[in-house]
Parts: C-alpha cells; structure tokens; sequence
C-alpha cells in the first residue's frame, strides 16, 4: 500500500505544499498561497511606519499556508489522510521571530502588536548592517576561529545581527522574549509542540558549529555584554540534524488540517539547501549548481576541510553525516538580464518579435552559433561584486576584447562564459582544498531554459553537468526530509534515491571546445587575481571616486 | 585694391576649391566636384578587375576638378581674375603614380591603360602590406635611424611600399616610369610644369629627412638590390617645404581655367597638415587636434625632439622653420558610433525620436548631467588598437567599473573620457620629450557638434580647448600657402595670423572637474601600462585564439 509525504516550501511572497508519493518522489498534487500579508517593509498593519532596510513577515501568515494548502492537497489527489506518513519543510533563512516559551510569537501579544521588534525579521531585514559590521570586527580583533568558514564576514542577513538590533532598540521585547526562533523551526514547533534548533539554520546563519556549538560568551560579552549568556537565555534549544525528526503531529493540528495525528514532523531546513536532497545528490565529488538571477552552489564532504572564500561550511548542514559547503557567485541571469534590458539595439528586438521569440532567445540563437574564443571577449563576472571565492562587494564588472566589429551576441556570450569561469574558480577552490567536483547538478530557471549556457558550463569546467528535472527543489526535498523522518528509508541515502528528481539532460564537455576554455580560463584567472586580490585595487578606488562624486 | 587666392582640397571621393580674401581669410565661394572615377577597388574602367585591398584612382579626376570648380568660384564670387594672386592644394597622402619625366601619367598611355599599376595608388591601397612589413623588419634588422621617428613601423599607406609593389609586380612598369609622383606634387607639376616633390609627402610619408635625406642606398638594396638607387632613379626631384612657390600657373592652364598666368603656384601638402594653418596655430606649444572617426593631433616645435611612439616627425613637414610632429588616436567618433549603433536599447531611440533628437544627441543629453566619476566606470579606448603612444594595432577595447545599475549613458560618457586620456597620454609623452601643450585647437566634426565631449576633453587634459570655426581646414590652408607663395605676406605667421579662422568657442578646464579627472586619468595610465606595455599581453593572445577560432 502506497505511502505519502507533504513537503512544505516557504518563500519569500508565499507557501508551496506538495503531497509527494514516498516510493518515488512523484508529486500528485501540489497548492500555492499567497501570504496575506507580504513582506512588510514600508509599515505594520497597524499603521506603524518602518523605517528604511526593514523587511518584517507576519507568522500568522505561515499558518494561513498550512490551512489552505494541506486540505487543498488532499483533495485534489484523493489520497487518503491515513495514508500520509510524514512532513518536512523549508523556509527562507535566516527569518527569525521573539517568542514566549510556549512558541507564542510576541506579535501574537495585544501589548507588542505595535512593535516592529515583536515580528519576524525576514532574511532580507537588512536594517542590522551596523551590527553585522560590527560582529565582524570584533571577531576578526578577537580571531574567532569560526570566521573563515563564513568567508570572513558576518552578513546582516544572519540571525544574531537582528537579535542583537532588538536588543538594542527595544530592549523590553529582548527581555520579555523567552526565544528566539527561525520560521523554519517555529513552524515544526506547532505541528508538533516541541522547539528543536536545525542544523541549516543554526549553522549556516546563526553561527552554530556542530562540534564547538556557537561563538563563546566573550565574544558576545565583547559585543555588548547583555549578550554574554544569549546562547543559553534565547537559544536554548538543542540542535538536531536537518530531516531528522523532532516530533508527531498534534491531535490539534491534525484535525485542523484533516491530516491523522502521529505523523512524523521531520527538522526542517532553507530552501536552496534542501533541494541538494531532490537533485539527487547523495555523495562526495557531486556539486548542486541552482542556476538563477544568481548562483548558490552546495558541495557534501564527509571531512571538515578549510575551504576559504564560501559562504559557510556546516556540520550536518545539508544531509546529515556530511558537512555541507556553501557558496555562491552574485550575479548569473541578472547578469544576463542587463545586457538584454540595456544594451541590445533597437533591430535586435524587431527582430525577435518577428521570429516570435523573447530577447534572450534571439540573442541565445545568434551566439550559439559562435564557436568558444571566436569573439575575442573576456568578462569578468563582478557585476554585483563577487561572493565566492573573493568575498568582495565592492569589486565591479569588467569586458575586455572589444573591437569595431564586435556585436551584441558576442557580448552577451562573453557574459555567459564570464559566469562559468566565475563557477570554475568555485570548483577548483574547493579540488584546492580536498573537494574535488566530478559532477555538476544544475536546477534553477537558467538551467531548464537554456541548453547554450548549460553546454558553456559543461565546456568550461570540464565535468558533465546534469539538470534535474524538478521546478520546486524545495518542497520535494522537504518531502524526503519528511519521509526519512518517517522512517520509510533506513538512511537518507536510499530516500534520495528512490525520491530524487530523474536528470532532464546531460551536458558533457566536448573535447575541442575545453581546451579553448582551459586557454581562456588562464586568462580569467590572471585578471581575475589581478583586479580581485589587491594588485590593481582599481575598481575600489573607481568606487570610492563615485561614492565622493554623488555626495 | 583686394587681392584673392584660391585653396583646393582632395579628398577620397571628390575635390573642393574654395576663393579666399587674401586679406583677411574669408572665402567668398566654395565648389564641390566628385571625381569620376571615385574609388577603383573592384576593376578599371576597361573592365581589368583589382584584387582585394586594392584602391586606385584616375588622374584625369584631379584634373576635372581644376575644371569645372575654378570657373565656378570665379563666376559665384565675381572676383576679377585678375586679382586672383596664388594657389595652394593638398591631397590626401601617400597618393601616387608612375610617370614620365614629362609629367604624363602612364595611364594615360594607350600601351599601359589596361594595367592596373600604371594608375594611381590611393592612401588606403594596403595591398603593399606584405611589402611594407618586410621594410619595417630590415629597418629593424639594420637599426635604421629613421624608423623610431615614424613610430617604428612602415605603413602599408606610405608611399615606397606602393613603389616597391609597382617594381615586384609589374616591373616593366617600373622600369618605363620615370618618377614616381605624390598627387600632390602632379597637380602642380600640371599647373606650372615643374616637378617638386613637397617636404610633407616627402617626409611623412616617404621617410623623407630635412637633414639627412631619404633611407640609404643600402637600406633599399637590403630590401631589393633592383631598388639600391630608387631615390635617384624615381624620386629625383628637389624636396621643398611646404607652401613656398615652385612656380607659376602656365598660359596653357591660366587659358583653360580663366585666370591669369603667372599666378603663383605653392607646393602642396596633406589635408591634415595644412589644416594646421587654417586653424591659426603659428608656435610650439598649440596642439592641433581634428576630432571625426579618429582623431589627427599636429604639433611644432622649433627643435628636432626624439618623441617616441608617434606617426612622424619631419622638418619643415607642416609650417617650414619648424619640425611638424603628427600622431594620431585611431578610434574617437568610430568609438561612439560603436555604441549608439550597437548597445542602445529600444526605448532609448523611442525617447530620442519623442524629443527630435538624433541618438547621439540624446544619449549626451542624459550623459551631460552626470559628474566626473560619478558612473565609476573607466575604458582604455582601443576598440581599434592604439597609434599613439603604443603604436600597437593588436590591442583591444577594455571597460571596466560596471554594476547592475550602469546605465547607457554612463557607457556613452566612460568611452568619451576614455578618448580624452588618449589624448592626454599624446599630450604628456610629447611634455615628457620636451614638448609642452599649453593649448588645444579643435578642428573636425565632433569638435563643432558636441560640446560635452570639448568640455571633457578640457578638463581632462587641463589646458584650454579653442574650437575652430573652419569646416574646411585643408582649403583654407592651401589658401594660406598660395598667399605666401605669392608674397602677400613676408611670412607664414603673418600669414596665418590674418587668415586664419577664428576661433568658435573656448573651453576653458573647471578646477573641480580637473582634480577628479586627475585622479581617472592616473588609474587610466596604469591599466594602458598594464595592458600596452607587455605586463599582461590578454588582448594580444586572445586575439589570437580568435584568429585561430575563425579558421
């Protein structure tokens, strides 16, 4: 008798449920809803301004998620609610909230609904830049030996930065808060009444190391001392394993979503990390590449290496038993996307509407047709900085080669390449550092829409590249995350297997056009050293000239 | 009593002839007449057909010219003829052609008009490439003298290259010729019957020398042993400055034209040097820029100066008492052009079209209000190599400083300033050779069109822009020439003082602008050193990976 998982992926604009058949991964129904309230970054319902940089979510809307999606899965797959074994979900991160020690969120409070504080602060809560700046500082002053494994830098994005600000401007919501709690773990919490800490969340944006736990008491003492026992007064939750599970379904719950109470409630993760799971991947050497307006890549090791220049390095992080590595290049189809907005001519486009294609497609046919150097371009792919393996925002774009003759297409090429090259440094970075990459998952729009640029990837890094055949990695990992919670696999090994999305298409590296790349990557390479590690610290200075010029 | 003279232009595609006020400069009618023949670069008029890179033209043109324009200023003017005192010309250079020592063409006779090189070879016939190669190598070989004041390099365009293809391909050619004869030195020969071979022609383009004359007989049998005695074989003629009297108009030609005999006839010179008089400048320290496609930077200076990486320094080349220094940028209007065709989207054009404007004047609307800086780009303008100072064709575009944000017009600008540290780089290498530029004169299309672009060019090089108000610079030159041929005036600067054009409108540099383009134009020089000068030789190698992509 066939068994079922729900896998549960929130975004940032709204909630995906999808009921997955845990045999093999299909999914049989699927429901969107969108949040009520958004994301609140002007003001809260109530009225009350938010200042610039703010980005508040309301928890209640997490709820109205589960109250529309589960019972619309259920019906329109006709699966029997008994039969539903588990759930596993995925959240934006870090995306925290204050709560009472019930998981009672303080915006839930009469006396708090008022206070921006008493919500949750949303990923893109960029408003605690100084704390984060100044988390950074003090670790780099006090050697933190945790600060290279996130690249160095501490981002305001991260849950302790914004905990810190609501100590700092609303001190009464610090003190009355019993916790602090990542989405990802809130909303576990009331499926199944018991708060466990995941290691996604936990590693990747609050700091948590799985064999030396967080940063110690003097380095939050050196930061403010109000914040020397934070770990054990807001964080005291354990830490458990992505995908492991932390609790049943309360009867409560149950009835309210027509589910059986019981099910299996699997630690839940962040969106780009659990779909590592739905690729596929299960091993060492396989890197997953989602391929969108920018790039993340997620890489599995059964060592703890010192990779420099990624996003973060975490134990258990993305499957459990493997420390997972995060990493990152800025700017891959925005990069694509201001050529098209910006810089093609006006025949271009008359062009594409007469042969009934969009510009990226027209543009894509007429630069499949150049052969790899054939342009004379190089680029180098820092428009919006550079986030692995040079962890610098402030290095800028560049294009080199340019004659009389050179058109749009061979442009638009030239940036392409620019973001394999920029993937290449990723890859051999970690082979540098004891990784090596044979295979490369790709997910992600850029990698379902465009054969070219999967076959410039392939050409450059001299690996096959698998796409995989799923549009929502998200809420089919959860699903594996909750099957496993379910113990309908031994091990999350046999779980991804049998789950996994099948791959789409395979891109292998043809063998007269790798080493042209070998040829053209040298020269990335030497001006990607020479403009981002400190010998021509030209585009700073162009930056600092700017900065002085629109004062 | 007033008295005239009459300046005639050559250009590629037509001749023009413009009656001056000796007096004061001012011209009183113009004539505009296209050669017949134009451009010969796929067959001769009997149906012979020319191989690639091959550019002819007709003699008969130059002299259908004479034809029908010095009637026509004669009768739109109504000046007396006999008040017509002088006339000076210049063509474009190196334009030659074999003749007999009576001044007949060869292809005027019935035995050579179907033999291609029995007619003229146009500037841009480069099919002398391969021949102007070996003549850079053996000077190299041998250390001759001359080569590094021609920039170290033989052009395909000078005029031995075409000679020495003349004897290779077709020597009974050579052999029935008996000279070998600049256009411009035809033209007068054909007015007063004398043959002269003019110091500009002879020095810019033939590696002629006040001082020590032409290349050694050595150097030339080095070449070809056939070639030992070329100069006193084809090149016979006495080498006289620019613009004195080689004779007088003949009753032959006064008769045929309607002017007087005797008129005083002035040796000639090329469009860009003579413009150097038209545009007023009689000493060292006032650079000539003409601002079109490319740009053409004069200079004099009383001394003989070894000025590296120019196009030619030659005695009495430009006003005779100076040394005549010529460099050049080989990519500035051709630059934006680039741009505006190329990389400016729809709604840009919409725009432009809205508001009457034409691309260019729309896009440096939207640039005119950016500040110095402020777009933190910065490009090395070598979209089509670099002449000066670098003197490398191989070298390519280069932009750097873009963000997600850079806009068209932040382009536009970064490639207009990058024209302007071109120059400045001219102007700093000439400072550093003991030639200082206080002052920049403007002549050429862009110049009068944009003064965005003259503004820029003025703060970034530091010294005050004159704008010439002269659209035809070689004409009134030539009428400078013919006046002191004709003894109206006791000198040239007398002479250039009275009739040279005034001046348009000054740009004068703004400190603010200044102290910010110092700052870019410091950063611009490091990467043309970097780039240009063999620290890092990317644009070269893929170049030639191109190369090898394209066969």
């Amino acid at each position: 008798m066939s068994k079922y998982v729900i896998g549960i992926d929130y975004g940032t604009l709204s909630g995906r449920a999808s009921l997955v058949d845990a045999a093999n991964g299909r999914v049989l129904a699927s429901s969107v809803y969108d949040y009520p309230h958004a994301v609140m970054d002007t003001a809260l319902p109530c009225g009350t301004p938010l200042a610039p940089d703010w980005a508040l979510q309301h928890p209640q809307d997490y709820m109205d998620v589960l109250d529309h999606t589960l019972p619309e899965i259920l019906k329109t797959s006709g699966v029997n609610p008994a039969d539903v074994i588990g759930i596993g979900l995925d959240v934006t991160a870090s995306t925290a909230m204050p709560c009472k020690k019930d998981g009672t969120p303080l915006c839930f409070l009469p006396e708090y609904e008022n206070d921006p504080h008493a919500y949750v602060k949303l990923w893109k809560h960029h408003a605690a830049q100084d704390k984060a700046s100044i988390m950074t500082h003090v670790a780099l002053e006090r050697g933190e030996w945790w600060l290279p494994a996130y690249g160095g830098k501490v981002s305001s994005e991260w849950s302790l930065p914004k905990l810190w600000q609501v100590l700092d401007e609303a001190p009464h919501i610090y003190e009355n808060m019993d916790c602090w709690v990542e989405a990802t773990d809130w909303i576990v919490w009331q499926l199944c009444s018991v708060w466990m800490q995941d290691s996604c969340c936990a590693g990747y944006k609050c700091m948590y190391d799985k064999e030396r736990g967080y940063p110690s008491e003097d380095y939050f003492a050196a930061l403010d001392e109000r914040l020397r026992h934070v770990v054990r007064e807001k964080l005291w939750a354990p830490v458990v394993p992505i995908g492991t599970r932390v609790g049943s379904l309360t009867q409560e719950m149950a009835a309210r979503f027509g589910l059986a109470p019981g099910i299996a409630i699997a630690t839940g993760g962040i969106d780009a990390h659990v779909a590592v799971m739905a690729a596929g991947i299960t091993r060492p050497g396989q890197m997953l590449a989602i391929i969108g307006t920018s790039t993340c890549h997620m890489l599995l090791d059964t060592k703890r290496l010192p990779v420099p220049g990624i996003c973060g390095s975490v134990g258990d992080g993305i499957i459990p038993g493997f420390w997972g590595y995060e990493s990152g290049q800025s700017c891959v189809g925005d990069h694509y996307a201001w050529m098209t907005s910006r810089f093609v001519p006006e025949d271009y486009h008359k062009a594409a509407r007469e042969q009934g294609m969009n510009i990226h497609a027209y543009l894509t046919s007429l630069a499949e047709k150049l052969t790899p150097g054939e342009s004379g371009l190089l680029a180098l792919d820092w428009w919006n900085g550079n986030r692995s393996i040079l962890v610098d925002v402030d290095l800028t774009g560049m294009l080199l080669g340019m004659t009389l003759q050179t058109k749009p297409e061979e442009i638009y090429r030239a940036l392409v390449e620019a973001t394999a090259y920029g993937m290449r440094t990723v890859v051999e970075n970690y082979a540098a550092h004891g990784a090596c990459i044979d295979e490369v998952y790709a997910l992600g729009g850029i990698s379902q829409k465009n054969p070219m640029v999967m076959q410039i990837y392939a050409d450059v890094l001299g690996v096959p590249v698998r796409v995989v055949d799923c549009e929502q990695g998200g809420a089919l990992g959860s699903a594996i995350m909750g099957a496993v919670a379910a113990n309908a696999y031994p091990d999350f090994e046999q779980a991804i297997h049998a789950m996994g999305a099948p791959v789409l298409r395979v891109y292998t590296p043809r063998e007269e056009n790798v080493s042209i790349y070998n040829a053209l990557y040298a020269e990335y390479k030497l001006l990607h050293d020479y403009f981002g590690r400190g010998e021509n610290d030209v585009m700073k200075r162009l930056k600092a000239i700017r900065a002085g010029a629109r004062r």
